[in-house]
C-alpha cells in the first residue's frame, strides 16, 4: 500500500506494451510514457510456442546443434564467389530440361492452379517455341497434359515473375566458383508489355525471338572474349551506386554494358546488329535483374540440406502460393497463398488489375540483397512507393531477422555496414518480422503484362509450418 | 545575492559558448552542460564586421537590393540549362585561343610564381603542341616571354587541375540553352601520370596525341549522330547513383558510355580503335568530371556581373593561389594563398610530396554540386578519407551559406532534398563557414603527377576582402 502511495505519489513514468492508446492517454495527461513495439513471441500461438521452445535451452539460445548447422549455412553463402561464365541454350545447358518442359518460377503448381500472368507466359513460351499457332492453341495444349511443368528451382535455375524457361530460350550461366555448383536464368526483357508479366502478343514473340536469334549470340561472343565476370564484385559496386539488386539493378546494368562494350565493339556480326544490342541494353535497366537472381541462386544453393540448420535457403511465389525451403529440411516447400503486393501502379492501372505475388527474384532477399539492401537504394522508393528514411528502416530491421552482416556487400548510408543476410526462420518466429521484399506486379488477366510496383509481406503461415515440422523431424536429437 | 543563491541553489543547467573545457568540466561534475559550436561573427574583426554591418538593415536583414540581387543570380543559376552539342578543336573553339596562348586553371599567374604542377603541364602542353622538343626547352621557352598565359575562366573555359589548354587540343562544347552561353573544357585523361596533375613524360603526351587523333573525333561523331545530351538530366541521375560530381563520376561516366554506345558501335572507323575507346572510358570514371565542369561553369557564368549582388560566380585555384570572384564586382579577382588539402595519399607518397590547392573543379562546389552534394556519395570518403556521416555533415553544413536548394539535384540520403547551391558570401564571412571542397593532390615538383586526394578548405581572406570591396563600391546605393 504504501509503495503504492509512494509509486503514484511520484512522477509517473510509463513504459507500455499492447494497446498504444494507454500510453496515448498518459501522453494527453502530461505524464511520460514510452510505447513500446512488441508482439507476443509466435503470436502466441502454443503449438508454435512448444516448437520454437524445443529448439532452445535453458540459457534462453538456440541449441548448439542448430547454431553450429547455422554458422555452416552461413559460412556457405559468404564464401560464395558467382562468376558469369556465358549464355547457353536451356535445352542443351539447364540439367533435364527437355522440349515439352515447360519451367516456371515458385514452388510446384499444376495448370489448373497457375496464376494469370504466369498462364500467360506459358501461353506465350509455346508460341515460341512453335508448339502451338496462336495463344488459345498453347492454352489447349497446356491444359492438355502434354506439357510437363516444373518450378525452375528444380533445376538450379531461377525466373522472375511468372519465370517461364522453354527448350530454347538463352539462359546465363553463372557458377559458384567457390562450391562448383550452377545456377541459370533467362535474359531480361524489359518492363512493360513482356513475357515473365504474362504478356504473350506478336511483340513479345518477336522480341524473344530477337533476344535467341541476335542479343544472346553476341552477348555471349563479348563475354567470352571479355572471360568470366565476378558478379559478386558488381554486385558490392552497384550498392555503393544506388542499386539493390532487385527492382534497382540501373548501375548494375551499366557496369555489365561497360565491361562488354569493347567486345561487342569488335563483333563480327553487322553494325547495326550491335547498336541495336547497345539500344537494347541502354533501354533496359532491369537487364541485370536476371543475374543478380542467378548469382544470388549459385550462392544459396549449397546452403541447402544442412541437417539441424534453421537457415531459409530459399523463398520463391508462382502467383497461386509463396513457397519457402528451410535448409535442415532439404527440398520440401512449405506454401501459403501468394500475398497481394502494395506498391504504384502504371497509368491506368489500379490494385484490382493485380495478381497476387509472383516471381523467383526474392531470391535476392533470400541472398541478403533487393528489399534486404534497401538502404542502399533510397531512389527506389520513386518506384515502389515510401520515403528514403522507411528505406533505411527496412534494412535495419532486417538486421533482427539475420544471422550475419555479408562482408562484401556494404551499405555506404549505414557507414558501410554489411547487408543482414542469412534469414533464420527462429528469429522471423520469434519477432514477428517477415523479410521485406520489394517487387513489380503483374496483371492478373493473362496477356496483359506489367502494372506496377511495391513492396510485400511473405505469408507468416510459411515460416510457423516450417518451424513446426523441423521441430518434429529433429525432436530428440539436437540436445 | 539571493538571485545567485537560487541560481546556485538549484541543478545547474549551462549553456557553454568559447572555450569546450568549461562545459567539459561541468559534466565531468555531473552538472548539465550542452557546448554550442559559436565563433564570433567575422571572428570579430572590427573592419570586416563594419563592412558587414553596411550590408544589413536594421531588421538584422541583408539590404532589399541584395536580396533582389541575390535572387536574381539564383533565378539564373537554378534556370540553367546545360547540354553538351559537340567537340572542337581549341584553336576554332574557344574564343581568343591562339597559337602562343596558353589556358591554365585559377586566378592569373605568372610563370615565376606557378605552381610545380601547373610547370609541367605547361611544359608538356608546349611539347605536345611541337613548340618545344623536351620539357627542358619548354622551360625554356615558357619563361622567354614567347608564351602567354590567361585562366581558363577568361575564355570560357575550366580545366581540371593544372587546367592546361593549348591550341590544339579538343575541347568539349557546352550550351547553355537557357542563355546561350558556351562553356569550354578539355577531355578528361584518366588518374595517375597525366597533364593535368604536372606530368609530362612520353605516355603522358602520346596518350593526349591518341586522344587528339581518335578518341576526339570518334567521341565527336557519337555525340553528333547521338543529339545534344542534357548534361542537368545525367547529373540529376549520377547523384541518384553516388556521384558527387567532383572526385565521383563512376556513374555519370557510366551513363555518358551507354548514351554514346549506339553511336560508337556504328562509328566508320577501325572496329579496334572503337574497343580502344571503349576500354579508355571504361578505365577512368573520372571521364564525366570535365563535363560536370563545364556544365557547371556554363550555368554560372549568367550569375557574373549583377549590380549588388553577394553571390559568388567562381572559386579557382592555380596551384600558386586561390582566387574567387564575386557576382557584384564583375571580374575582379580576389585571391590567397593557396592552402594544402587534406586527404589520403598513393602508395609511396606523403604530405609532404603535395603541392597546394589547384584547379577549376572547385566550379563544381560553386554550382552546388562536389563537395556539397557528398551526402549524395557517401563511397567518396574512401578516396578522400573519413565516415559516411562525415559526407552527409559536409552536405548539411552546406545549406548555412547557401541561398537555394537545387530543384533537379536531389540527395535521396536527405529525403531527396535539393543540394545547397549559390554561395552568398555574407553568410560565409557570417558563419565563418568556409565552401567545403573535395579535390585531387598533385605532386609539387613538376613531372611526376597525382599523389591523392582529399578535402581542403578555402582561405577565408578571400572571401574577408570580396566583402569588404563589395560594400566601399555600393555603400551610399544599398539603402
Amino acid at each position: 500500500m504504501n509503495q503504492t502511495k509512494a509509486l503514484f505519489g511520484s512522477d509517473l513514468k510509463v513504459i507500455n506494451l499492447g494497446l498504444a492508446s494507454f500510453a496515448d492517454s498518459l501522453l494527453q495527461t502530461g505524464a511520460q510514457a514510452v510505447q513500446v513495439d512488441w508482439k507476443p513471441i509466435a503470436f502466441g500461438e502454443t503449438r508454435v510456442l512448444n516448437a520454437l521452445d524445443n529448439l532452445v535451452g535453458l540459457d534462453g539460445e538456440l541449441l548448439p546443434k542448430i547454431c553450429e548447422a547455422n554458422a555452416e549455412a552461413v559460412r556457405r553463402l559468404l564464401a560464395a564467389k558467382p562468376v558469369l561464365t556465358r549464355i547457353g541454350r536451356a535445352s542443351d545447358t539447364i540439367p533435364g530440361m527437355r522440349q515439352n518442359l515447360v519451367l516456371h518460377s515458385g514452388p510446384p503448381v499444376t495448370w489448373e492452379r497457375m496464376s494469370g500472368p504466369t498462364r500467360g507466359a506459358v501461353m506465350g513460351g509455346l508460341v515460341y517455341e512453335g508448339l502451338a499457332k496462336t495463344p488459345e492453341d498453347a492454352a489447349q495444349l497446356a491444359a492438355s497434359g502434354q506439357i510437363e511443368f516444373e518450378p525452375c528451382h528444380h533445376h538450379q535455375s531461377v525466373g522472375p515473375m511468372a519465370g517461364i524457361v522453354t527448350a530454347s530460350m538463352p539462359v546465363w550461366v553463372v557458377e559458384n566458383t567457390a562450391f562448383g555448383n550452377l545456377a541459370f536464368s533467362t535474359l531480361n526483357e524489359g518492363l512493360g508489355k513482356v513475357l515473365r508479366y504474362g504478356a504473350y502478343d506478336e511483340t513479345v514473340i518477336a522480341r524473344l525471338k530477337w533476344m535467341e536469334r541476335v542479343l544472346a549470340p553476341m552477348l555471349n561472343e563479348a563475354l567470352v572474349a571479355h572471360g568470366p565476370i565476378d558478379l559478386r564484385n558488381v554486385m558490392a559496386q552497384a550498392l555503393q551506386m544506388g542499386d539493390e539488386g532487385h527492382n534497382r539493378n540501373r548501375a548494375g546494368t551499366s557496369l555489365i554494358i561497360r565491361a562488354l562494350a569493347p567486345h561487342l565493339a569488335q563483333s563480327h556480326k553487322d553494325k547495326s546488329d550491335v547498336a541495336q544490342v547497345f539500344r537494347f541494353l541502354d533501354s533496359n535497366d532491369h537487364f541485370f535483374l536476371n543475374l543478380s537472381m542467378a548469382a544470388a541462386k549459385s550462392a544459396l544453393d549449397p546452403t541447402q540440406g544442412i541437417r539441424h540448420s534453421t537457415f531459409v535457403s530459399t523463398m520463391a511465389r508462382n502467383g497461386t502460393d509463396f513457397g519457402l525451403r528451410l535448409s535442415g529440411l532439404g527440398d520440401r516447400w512449405f506454401t501459403a497463398p501468394s500475398p497481394m503486393v502494395e506498391g504504384l501502379y502504371l497509368p491506368g492501372f489500379t490494385a484490382a488489375d493485380a495478381a497476387p505475388d509472383i516471381g523467383d527474384s526474392v531470391i535476392t532477399e533470400t541472398s541478403g540483397i533487393g528489399g534486404f539492401a534497401m538502404a542502399a537504394a533510397p531512389a527506389i522508393v520513386q518506384f515502389i512507393g515510401g520515403t528514403a528514411d522507411q528505406a533505411l528502416g527496412y534494412t535495419r530491421k532486417m538486421y533482427e531477422i539475420t544471422l550475419a552482416e555479408h562482408p562484401t556487400y556494404k551499405i555506404p548510408a549505414l557507414d558501410f555496414r554489411g547487408t543482414p543476410c542469412g534469414i533464420d526462420i527462429t528469429k522471423v518466429v520469434e519477432t514477428g518480422i517477415v523479410p521485406v521484399v520489394n517487387t513489380g506486379i503483374a496483371h492478373k488477366v493473362p496477356g496483359v503484362g506489367m502494372v506496377g510496383a511495391g513492396l510485400v509481406k511473405p505469408p507468416m503461415a510459411c515460416f510457423t509450418e516450417a518451424l513446426v515440422a523441423f521441430t518434429e523431424k529433429y525432436q530428440g536429437e539436437l540436445s
